[in-house]
């Protein structure tokens, strides 16, 4: 009744993710594991999974139910159409893949096979904070969302491993994610505009502002910053025809001392989204258990494509870089203009 | 590997325990349930349990390796004493008992066996809020505590089936317990006043406030509120010797609307504390996995059944009523008095 | 058209007052000083105001029209009965007097002239937030107050000058005044609590519960604590039948850095109430000028009297000492229990 | 001693200081006053107040020391340029003048006459919680600011009489002040975005986001929506490389009903912005009363119109709208990229 799972990948995230499955998380079961390095596959291997060689042979395998892609986003698309062909659901880390070109492989895929099976993973769509800012915008009381205001702030990055180009391609991608599904609603374009740069970061292009043209008219407007230095900070705030909705602070201790009145901020993404990355397994094993899947879709994976290239492009351009989707498969629900209609 | 429990009590509380322990969490299994009215045991057993006359019947079965109370609290000591003498684990909703010689025959029977293996459901131990702020005032940096404020407020209490005694014998307890874990301190003596009269709770003794003395000389200040209409409020505040350390109020979307800039309160007990009593189930499985308990203990129990009676006898008199406990037991941890010496 | 104050008493508060009158205000010319001291009352006397060798002579002076006390405690009295004498209105600083009888014949005196010419100096009934926070209590779309918790911390007081007394009939004397002023109520019963002490003032008795009770059956819960080194800290909550009004933080930049979310707390009382210090003289200055007092007046004064006396009484004798007050005059306003009726 | 003022324009605005400095602020006498409307003057003029029929009449009148401009912004350039010519100090409401070239002659004439005599109205400068905020900012703990967001949100404008430019050229206006002011930089180009309308404002051109380009790289980024129903919402937040500045909320009571825990908005910018009135005509009345002027200056007066006609360009183009700004001349400060060097 557990559900067997498939485990490609043993990285940092992938190890992670393993965690939550085996202790955390009811209902699902680590059946097999692949890596490209087996002796590291071998070390985080639960008890009771096999070690398979490809994750091919990982996808094919009959004891596998489902599959986890924890894999470096170029792998993806041929791991991902491994699945849809062997009708497995799967989850998969952002990015989906790291083309349009791919991305649209993959749409063709799952919508040749005729039900969803990929789950990519934008945690935040999981997390109790954004569930309920969503729920008030969608309850209309404020009117129209008008302006979304997403800041992303990070404490450091890894100096040399972290490129200028990855507040865009990187980064950039879970605000854009967000701001589609808070505000049901597709992005059409993109700017960017580079503000005085952080000292903090030495030669790397930071603080970035980027500008989401929505097709309901909207703009999304977003500050990166990663290398702030004083912690995670993730803030939303978005400004409707009669009214703001925010997300909260996170709870912490309020502290009265010679610092002020204060509370702490998280250090890392994993401190501020441990809950959602679990509410993203919990709901994901439910569906895969099912034979398909839930939350953000291929469809949604697709759209983060196109916006990270667009923003790459719109660094260079210094203009708006538009936004081309193909039609929406009925797949991945009713176009947020046919629905507002 | 996975816990085979067994479950008495088949009631609301028992109810929301069984989701959690089917549902939510990994590593145990029901394998037997028992309720006075076996209907309404066979009505929510999980599928697999098999439901059992009798508590006795239930604890002593052979595939019951610990066991999770839930039944009313005059059924608990015998059950308790039952589930000792059998060696196993078990989990007990509050109140322990209902008497003080009942708790001591409890501790007295477990102090025999010489290991433990009772916790009481105090489920605000296990809230993150209050283990960052026990683990401020732990760090010491803000001196010592020595005013601690809590304040209790229900949004309402069942007419006639809530009365005067209740936010005495049924409510404080939370705050005493929480209070006693919060400062490592025992409470010494009970005072109780009685404000004005709330005219929500018709003729019901509301609000109230009871001060706890402590061996410390820490004076621990309750406010409890139960029919204060707005929602289930719980802050708590200590002021130490250099400095103020509260709890956050909880999470919710910043709305700015004609109301002026508010966050939702949660509307009660099960809203506020739904990760707690999921996180007290999950570290209890662990312990009685390993066929003990961890969290809080029958002297726990005891504590909390001396404080309540104590406040009621403090009602009548008008006066500071003194608690004197027992020499604490070993099995119970160091006394306070002594640890900080 | 310019109100012609004569000052009495040129120490550290009477300082800040003269600074307040000359160069913050409008409306008032102090045109005579009197000080024991008479080279002090010289040094900060401002220019054109005479220098008065006696507190008699300069209440008596032709030229002044108004007069402000800020001399020590026990010289109130005389100069009280004094300016009454004279038909002048006088703003005194608190404690307007420093026994019971001598309050009593404050009070006859007034009476017997039979217009209102004393306000008292309790500023916190000027500061905005406690203003706002009477007009959601007096709107009574929260029902009746039912406890109010009065929170009075100060970051330090000085070694020695400040005794174990002073926190009863120095300090608490504000936090009873405001009390029975948010609350439309009068204090009918004084008990003390002493938690463990703060190491931070050696041998001095703090902090300090106090609960006063009120003629409504209302409590007043106050913590005082004198050496709490974070800053000045006065919150302030009452908890009404359906909801609960706070006094809100003061503003103050939110920082976000190393030490969390935080904002800064006021260092003392000039930072804390300047702008209620300027109301309450831009006030008196007006009603000065009609020839009459408004504000606290004194049976506000008497009440404090009462207050302090009675918490003193209270810490040595453990328990509840009544306050009786005479039948309130109807100089002084309608009694709250007529009001009520 | 008191400073003799002639004041022009007895508009709403006018009102507003006419109450300001006959019954709330000391040290000044408004001796002559002129309006369009001569009924007008006559029926606001405070006791004493000659009606004069001219502009002109009442700067060249011997008896007015300094003057207050409350007319309307056509009129300001002629009335400034008297008061140069006259040696007179003169506090000027927003706009200084409708036109670049009619700022610059402002500001010759003032350079001419060697010495600062003009005052403009932006007062926000005056406000306790931007002094405290620039103060942070200036003490450096919190390295260089970057992107400053500056959210200006009012309730409601007045249908027909508030027109589609006038977010750009009246209320963006103070958003540009405050920026040059709280960042000590200047703004070298504008760009405009328009989001979806909001519905609230029928016609009108609501919400905008404009982008100020400053010298320094520093971005400013405005939100401003002026039909948001819920009340006057003033936001500003300076990201800085290591960490973030942010306004306060204004401290409002904090009330726990069943709307939630909840602080009020103020209504509009008088209920706002009241102190800071206040306080910004008390430093001008010591500066004017030494025959000069402190605070905002003519060159903040040209800065705004430049950035008021450039952001009007920058919605017609969409493009980036470059500000080039005259050498600026000694009287008014050294320029901040030398300042910075």
């Amino acid at each position: 009744m557990t559900l067997q799972i498939g485990f490609i990948g043993a990285g940092m995230m992938g190890q992670d993710h393993i965690r939550r499955l085996t202790q955390v998380l009811t209902g699902a079961t680590i059946v097999a594991i692949s890596d490209i390095d087996q002796k590291r596959a071998a070390a985080v291997a639960p008890p009771g999974a096999e070690i398979v060689s490809t994750p091919q042979a990982l996808i094919r395998s009959d004891k596998v139910q489902a599959v986890v892609i924890c894999s470096w986003g170029p792998a993806h698309e041929e791991q991902l159409l491994e699945c849809i062909a062997a009708g497995k659901p799967v989850f998969c880390e952002k990015p989906m893949v790291t083309s349009e070109a791919a991305a649209l492989r993959v749409i063709e895929a799952e919508v040749g096979f005729g039900r969803r099976l990929v789950q990519i993973g934008f945690m935040r769509r999981f997390d109790s904070d954004y569930r309920q800012l969503k729920a008030v915008i969608d309850g209309g009381t404020l009117g129209a969302p008008l302006i979304y205001r997403s800041v992303h702030r990070n404490a450091s990055v890894p100096v040399g491993l972290y490129t200028s180009d990855m507040p865009l391609n990187d980064t950039l991608v879970h605000d854009a994610d967000i701001s589609r599904w808070l505000l049901s609603d597709e992005i059409t374009g993109v700017e960017v505009r580079l503000p005085r740069r952080s000292r903090q970061g030495r030669d790397l292009r930071d603080p970035t502002i980027v500008l989401l043209h929505m097709a309901s008219g909207a703009i999304v407007d977003v500050e990166i910053s990663v290398n702030i230095a004083y912690g995670y900070d993730i803030r939303g705030e978005v400004s409707c025809e009669t009214g703001v909705a925010a997300l909260p602070n996170r709870p912490a201790t309020v502290i009265s001392d010679r610092h002020g009145i204060r509370q702490a901020i998280p250090a890392d993404f994993r401190d501020r989204f441990v809950d959602a990355y679990d509410q993203e397994f919990r709901e994901w094993i439910v569906a895969a258990g099912q034979g398909t899947a839930s939350g953000p879709t291929a469809w949604d994976g697709y759209a983060a494509t196109l916006v990270a290239d667009a923003a790459l492009r719109a660094v260079e351009s210094g203009t708006h870089e538009p936004i081309r989707m193909i039609d929406k498969p009925g797949l991945y629900g009713i176009p947020a203009d046919v629905a507002a209609a």
